[in-house]
């Protein structure tokens, strides 16, 4: 399928008011719990996308559009979200997002993106040469790996609770598949 | 962890809102595709759910606290959406999902269950002896089974325009594990 901008803008708008609406004051059980050692909450997933929006998604669009191939990405911290979360509560990360987001998206759309804008080629620092076009539609698909993710991490809380059910609810068969 | 009824109800409330601001008036790109044949577009997938409601989760609930281990369940139909969902708009499937599920949720509340309630017996046609409170969290974990669903087949519709990022994209190895 072609990548569509318009579609791409869409759901990113969407996002942090899903995530707003099945979260926010819910109880902690499903928010700070994550699925063992070294795993995430919805809580730290949330501050993820935060550090994505503070630092991957836009900065590189820039980049792409400025410097082309001739500047190599900065290399994306998979572990920011610590710096991002600490001492704050989890209404005040749902705030965050919806406002980066919000702030993000106005400078994607002011940048008036033209079918050949999307085709401009960068450097990322592992996979070599991307273009606009699957930065933007990478954005949008990471959402939803990080809404697969949530859903994955809170049903896990109640994998002893469902009893003989845990056969049929795929979402426990889930072992995540997220690169380390 | 412990069975907690209210964090399953608290969760319940918040599922139509968060399909509702994921799901209203996107592109149908997002909304009524699926990952191929026999699989589920997030347009079939709301259909269920608004099955589920009416005939799954309180219909059994009525049912073992009137006939305990006495009386087998009905089977669940899961092609039964396709009745709920002909000739209706996604926009449609939300209202009616919503209205539903607050029904549900304030019959459910109206029954004030205790605790030894909860740990009432009934008759499941293929896994046997359940309870009340398995059911019930199976409720809550069955939103985040769909919820999980809709990410990937929504994801999946950007499977090539993501380009090499796919590699990072756990979202896009899930392979689904649902039954069939």
């Amino acid at each position: 399928m072609q990548h569509n901008l318009q579609d791409t803008i869409s759901l990113l708008a969407r996002t942090p008011a899903a995530l707003n609406a099945l979260l926010r004051d819910l109880s902690e059980t499903w928010t700070v719990r994550n699925e063992g050692e070294k795993t995430w909450s919805a809580f730290d997933i949330l501050g993820h996308l935060i550090h994505g929006e503070r630092t991957d998604w836009m900065p590189r669009a820039r980049m792409i559009l400025q410097f082309g191939e001739a500047k190599t990405f900065e290399p994306f911290d998979r572990w920011g979200q610590e710096r991002e979360s600490k001492g704050k509560s989890l209404a005040q990360l749902l705030d965050e997002f919806a406002c980066l987001r919000s702030e993000n998206l106005n400078e994607l759309r002011g940048l008036n993106l033209r079918p050949e804008d999307l085709e401009r080629r960068g450097k990322h620092p592992a996979l070599g040469v991307v273009t606009l076009s699957e930065l933007l539609a990478t954005w949008a698909a990471h959402d939803l790996t990080h809404l697969h993710q949530i859903s994955r991490v809170m049903a896990h809380q109640y994998r002893e609770a469902v009893g003989p059910w845990s056969a049929y609810l795929g979402v426990l068969q889930c072992a995540g598949h997220s690169s380390p």
